[in-house]
């Protein structure tokens, strides 16, 4: 049996009691440590709460398909995923994987940001296709989303940014090296995204954004030291969104039942 | 303390230990029973597992703030949600209103079906603005899902359509004569989606839908029972989907890698 566990959005509680039950149960747990990221605890603290030992899965071991070594052996395998399973395609090639070695899988949902941002007081059914913000570097500098997100705000509806996670990174230098040395894992802030959707729209001049565009930052989601600020970019900017994960959201229309919830969190209030 | 849980999709279990947490610590336990429908449990089970009695809340009782009342009182409140907390624009509203009322607050997200749907192999950040069908009248047919249907479409990119609920509604008969007498709900199946879309199709003829369309219903997401199968629309009309709750996919250009997970749930195998 190979089962998904999706963890939530931070704290070791964040695992729903069914999910708890299979890692307890298993005979192996691993957590998927590469597309996410651990917001409200650490991988000690997850084995401590549960009373198992945790390998922590990089991409090599997801993608190469490891993790499914002793559930293959008839084994019960657990990976954990932070926030909820489906979040990234490598684990639906896990499910395939699975089901082409009629390896039986279960699957236990959690949250995840595509939902928990309903916390900012946007309603989700208005929110439009979700978008990643990659880090730019000197020679790769993909804006593709912006037609998308100039799509959405055309229909007048909301955009959830995700901001780029950048973790097990080798260095130009030490790949040409070939030293498997890794850099400090990074996190993009609503401040770098900020400056990007700035710099593309003056570059394309879509109007995707302008002057009267309420962005809301949202910090930490689902955690003790949440943070969702609404306002301007400038306001924006001004505020110290403190430690990841970060996520921005660009604001449709906003409708007065909508605004109602919305200005609690504003940077200026009225 | 006023603090909204969310239930997820369907277990009793599938309540996360923090939400379980706040359930057994507080001096009441509401259940909102009117925007969603627990799938795999009862409210005597929920009751049992959590080993305290829960008062069933209808529209009134948390549209008019009944709800908050121990809140207001400084007792803890918990208003239990399925799926996830921001799902409706009345658990919005009562973080407004508690927020006026400086009563303080606490939310623990679950899983819904805007994340859930990540397991019928559609990628989640390939999905477009998801749209509600509902049930239509003799005199009331609402068709307005479909320009944004079709904005999805010509985009390329999935739609997920939530299907209809019906609960504590009064027939116009009982109306008239001043009857709280409730009907039994209804919850609108796959079939009955299809149909709809087909007809409005018919009418409109934008082409948001044709002949290649692949669609996936998905019944009872999350539970033992749950079912996925895709397929064209006569497919997927042949198929019992069995008991609510229904959701259905419009699925946008299919990309390879969702196509190795979704041919797993494909009506007819290639």
């Amino acid at each position: 049996m190979f089962t998904l566990v999706g963890l939530g959005l931070g704290d070791v509680k964040d695992i729903t009691v069914r999910g708890l039950e299979a890692v307890r149960a298993a005979d192996k747990v691993y957590l998927e440590a590469y597309t996410s990221f651990l917001i409200g605890c650490s991988v000690p603290a997850l084995e401590e709460f549960y009373g198992r030992p945790i390998v922590v899965a990089d991409r090599d071991m997801v993608e190469s398909g490891v993790v499914l070594d002793e559930a293959r052996a008839g084994q019960k395998a657990v990976l954990l995923v932070v926030g909820d399973v489906f979040g990234a395609t490598t684990h639906s090639d896990l499910m395939v994987r699975c089901s082409e070695e009629n390896i039986p899988t279960q699957v236990f949902h959690n949250a995840s940001i595509i939902n928990a941002v309903g916390c900012c007081g946007l309603q989700l059914y208005r929110f439009g296709q979700v978008l990643s913000l990659c880090f730019w570097t000197e020679t790769w500098r993909p804006d593709s989303w912006y037609e998308r997100l100039l799509s959405n705000r055309k229909a007048g509806i909301h955009t959830l940014l995700l901001l780029d996670i950048k973790v097990k990174e080798v260095s130009d230098e030490n790949l040409a090296r070939g030293r498997k040395v890794y850099e400090p894992p990074r996190y993009m802030t609503i401040h770098q995204a900020l400056e990007q959707l700035k710099e593309v729209e003056a570059n394309k001049q879509g109007g995707a954004i302008d002057s009267n565009t309420t962005y809301v930052g949202v910090a930490r989601v689902g955690s003790a030291t949440q943070q969702v600020v609404a306002g301007s970019l400038d306001e924006l900017l001004a505020v110290d969104f403190g430690e990841p994960l970060h996520s921005l959201i660009v604001a449709g229309d906003i409708h007065e039942c909508e605004e109602d919830h919305v200005k609690l969190f504003r940077a200026t209030k009225a």
